[in-house]
């Protein structure tokens, strides 16, 4: 625990989660991630029923929603300990896009949809989706959606294709981005609205195979065809042409959350790499740990990985302190940066155990392929680097003027 | 084409190659990765007979033997248009491991093995497998073995457990790497044997699940146990106590092989980078290829491909002219340097495809994924550097000693 | 200024330094490295005096003896600022190698020996310098160290050779590593010895060239003979036989002062980036800053000083909780770290102001040339690497066998 | 020597200029380069007639000319040699910018030129500069220029500013880039003038300094101010507005001079850094080359040397074949990919050699502060690849279009 990020409640919250997360969830992670999600489901559900008893429930709601009512840094440090296994977040009901979708949900869902969808999703009993991503427009461009959504007497008509819809698969509902006034300006042409799975004309066409796995349920992306797909007018979500500014105040925290999460991830990996060199021999007597090269790769993955868990937590009090908005800049910056990181340390996992690395006996093999979207979900890098860069020199000309 | 590198011949016979790969493979290719075995196996065997029939059958095999007599780095060249397809190889019956058991059944079978083993394996009739690697000792130090072959009566009877044994699904026979002399100098220890996969007690444990696939028939690599497993002593191939060296003389083509394929392999995915580059709009009218960044990876990519190319191909013509074992350095020297351009090419390629690149829609994820095994195979990049480096100082501290 | 690293007298004491620094010395320092050292000691000497009237010399030192008792953390972002020029720290009086052995000699030397030396050297009356390195001999491995001290009657006879002696020219006073007890143990061999430069025998043989400049006076690094060099008895510095554990002591709060140095050097180096970026024109209108490769490296830029910045104050902020000893391991890491970041940002620099950068007409040739040695200074990469890994390593075995 | 790139006159030449250098210079590079110009020349001048005299000298020029008459594969093996040291180019006359004026005039200047300016320059007996590159423009955009020749009667009168003018320094004669048609198209804007360095209104402003030498002699950069300079109308070189095309003829070669040369250095820095790690101890039998840390550089260095000089000599054949024309993608391919393995090289170079790497005491600080301008000079890192980019996807468009 970094002593500046300390808090009272942490030091007693961060070992029951640990705990949790390394003796319920660690040994059976990996087979997990291999059932068919009916069977996974079960082995999940009975763990979530674990996380509600010793109230270690959806950490980062506010008390007064059953939370813990825990600060952006606070959680933070919780969610790298969830990071530590695939299963994690979605134990402890903190996982995306449901959390995305209940922070929405709470500011801007009418009361109505709120008992009706968001309860049920908060107590952990329907899972949802958010539709945002379309195959045919680039997504790092988000003003640009083909999916329409029509007013039709007390009715939206919906009509458009997404992807990348992920946990589609089982999903009671998704919220979908689309575009309800074509004239307006480009960042007030789309809205956001809440479209129940059962609902005639949204097709689940497939769960996308990701790096080599379909998923199912929880773990899975779909792609989604909405046809003539009619829901009330009151399933607006927030008011009309408001779903840009809306996405981006969800894509914000969306980006933290992940970043945290990865630092989970990078720290099991880095404790598989040590474990490995530690024990794999080269001739006997002669562990892998007594190479240069190997421990040049730990060196560096610690330095990395500090970092990176610096970056996300000043970032995170920044929020905290000033709002998620404040702290953009610092968002762009770690969504990169942390990515990074995160791919450097996985392949140097990969590589430190040789072909059991390749294989999908460890949880390596599963990063590996399924965080190599880390550098592409929610942004490239490459949008990230530019609209960092483009801020800098903005704020520069600004000041320079001022002066 | 390279102008140095052409020949008559090639100029011939490049195109054929490349008109049945492209014509024939690109548009089956990715399809056929996701079918089972047996239907693709049907797919292929067509695709198979095709290639006989156009005189294209088994290039790399001496024309006595029924193919082409081409120099290695003839092969090399049409084998980077082989390896633009994932079929590439099987098609043409120039794939690993069948092809490194041809040229060592060449050398070092009996008459009677390569009557009832060999002659089917070069007509495409039969497949064969590997077993050297282990899971419990490290796969970069070959003189650990724990297998055994003891010699009882008339018959060898082999204990012990390979894994990464590549197609041994469905495979004829495998050759196996044994302990036959526990007491002789460690590189004298071992022994091939040729193990027919119908003999009890040879267990094909499983397909080993890698990086998502388990794969099935050719496209697999078994874990395999080896348990009181008797076969004639007449099925040891070559002397008894040359396993080691037989390996090393097999590894050595086996790793210029790689290196081609991969080249052909980093050609494709270039140019689905480029296509990709030219067709994916941000904005209406505003290709990618219009970035900066996605420009200069187009430029590193081409860069780095051509430098792994004139390697590949000096040291094929140094094999050529002097032998394998006297271009061991170079050898060494495009393993790690090659595999290092194949996964930057590939992770660019990605990058470049956004969502779509980490989907299995394209064969880009399933080359991301399988090649990551190429800094490993075959010897793992670290050792091959070290190797490297002690022969360049060995060989000056020679050079100083003499002069 | 970092929110959590923020107090209440660095509110107040930063800008005061910050104005200090881009008004008296920003406008200087580029011609002052160019000046011979007798004609920069003047101007120095003027702003030294300027610093002291307004209360912020030496801001390390404790308030008793007239420093600003700040924290190592506070102290972290002062010398940030200083770094930010050439000449920052030397005019505020807190300039290696002198701040290393004012803090020694206050812990270890004589009153005799401080009142002599170290309080003309906290006034800055003197300079000083510490001779450790030996040609001969790997700096990086300490014990290793062929200059002898030998006591003859009431006197230390010193004979050695040193190199990289800091600041020797002009120096007063060296405090030598020399080896007292031969016959100890390793760790136990040397000693540190107080040299007054004008001891006989004493020979100062040539400012070394490096990178480019022989320097002199304070910016230099001298060749040093010492050919029976006589001192009293008395000038030992601390007990006979600690000078490696004393050396060790000095080293810890050396490195992090480095990095604190390096982290403004890149602040500013980033700073004539942007200014770069957005001045130069390829084209009328065509500022480089719309080239998005110079758009990644100012966001790369700015994403790993901030990294830096973080690593280097949590470290210091642990060296003030529970001492420097403590956070040995977060010191080899930020060496290692800070010192990669150092390098990619100059190298970026250098690289926006085209040939510009590689003249002399801006400071960024002076850091790219002389900065190089932070990766080998105070023990290479390589090393910290290494040490970092294998504590790391021995602390998870040290854990495995408590549980 | 590349078994494929070998000749026999090269058989006999190589080891005659390897013997030569290493003989003759590389027992005074490093001394002269520390020594002002007047006193290197006459060891240089000494060089030159011993060259002269072994008929080695400036083997690119025709045999008619005196030359060698070699290919550019040819000769790029031999500077290859001649750049192991820093004055290799030099002694034999072969040095930049010489060389490419040679080339120039002998394309396009009168014979009356020729006969005054040429045939002197070729024979060793005077030297020249180019001046091209001006301080306010980016000299990556080639058409941008704001020196002016106007033709007043029989008078050119040139006015402008110039810097990085190489060897201006003592040179007879300057070909200078002006523009003389200001109202014509952007590339026919420009013509090429040769200006006698004693002309009135030629002034040597300063020689620049870089990287901390100002150099002096043939070891400088100049900055030039023309004011009011006038020549004979008939000192045009080439055709009134052809400046930029023959300045891009002139770059050409010039581009793969350079990395013919930076192959050399490669070299050497390779050599120097194997002779470290074979000699220096970490402690007493430990050398150096035992940690795997070395060794990974030096495999690294090796594959990247060797795939750095396959592309030059690949690009230099074709050169020979097809005309410099015709591999300007291969020219701009290897322009940034050599310089790169220059910078990778020298940087491990510094490396191992610790403390002494940062010194003047061997070549390899020279190298590392000069050659970091290999990355901007002819063009930045920056350009070329936005250039290869494009005419790759140029070119694919075209084949796209024609089928």
């Amino acid at each position: 625990m970094i002593e500046l990020f300390s808090t009272e409640r942490l030091k007693s919250l961060l070992p029951q989660y640990k705990d949790f997360v390394e003796k319920e969830l660690f040994p059976i992670d990996l087979s997990v991630l291999k059932d068919d999600w009916q069977t996974a489901f079960i082995m999940l559900k009975a763990k979530r029923e674990k996380a509600k008893k010793l109230g270690l429930w959806a950490p980062y709601l506010p008390e007064v929603e059953g939370g813990l009512g825990l600060t952006m840094a606070e959680f933070g440090q919780i969610s790298e300990i969830l990071g530590t296994s695939p299963l994690g977040h979605y134990v402890f009901n903190c996982q995306a896009p449901d959390i995305g979708n209940i922070e929405l949900m709470h500011q801007f869902a009418s009361d109505t949809l709120k008992e009706r969808f968001l309860h049920p999703l908060m107590a952990g009993e329907m899972r949802s989706c958010f539709g945002m991503t379309e195959p045919e427009l680039a997504g790092s461009n988000p003003v640009h959606l083909a999916t329409t959504a029509e007013l039709v007497g007390e009715e939206w008509v919906l009509n458009g294709h997404k992807w990348f819809t992920t946990a589609a698969d089982g999903a009671a509902f998704c919220i979908v981005m689309a575009v309800t006034d074509p004239e307006a300006d480009a960042y007030q042409r789309a809205s956001m609205l809440l479209v129940p799975t059962d609902t005639p004309g949204f097709e689940l066409v497939r769960n996308i195979s990701i790096m080599g796995d379909e998923g199912g349920g929880y773990f899975s992306h779909a792609e989604i065809l909405l046809k003539d797909c009619r829901i009330p007018k009151s399933y607006l979500v927030g008011a009309q042409g408001d779903g840009f500014s809306m996405a981006q105040r969800r894509l914000g925290p969306g980006r933290i959350h992940h970043c945290m999460r990865w630092i989970g991830i990078c720290e099991r990996a880095f404790n598989m790499m040590c474990d490995r060199a530690q024990t794999r021999e080269l001739n006997p007597g002669k562990p892998l740990s007594g190479q240069q090269t190997i421990q040049n790769w730990i060196a560096e993955s610690r330095a990395e990985i500090d970092a990176a868990r610096y970056m996300v937590l000043h970032t995170a009090h920044k929020i905290d302190q000033e709002g998620s908005k404040a702290a953009k800049i610092e968002i762009s910056t770690i969504k990169f940066f942390v990515a990074d990181v995160l791919m450097k340390v996985l392949d140097r996992a990969v590589q430190v155990h040789g072909a059991l690395g390749i294989t999908d006996d460890t949880l390596l093999s599963f990063w590996y392929r399924h965080e190599r979207g880390a550098r592409i979900y929610d942004g490239p890098d490459e949008v990230h680097k530019s609209s960092l860069a483009k801020a800098i020199l903005k704020e520069r000309t600004a000041k320079q003027q001022a002066s």
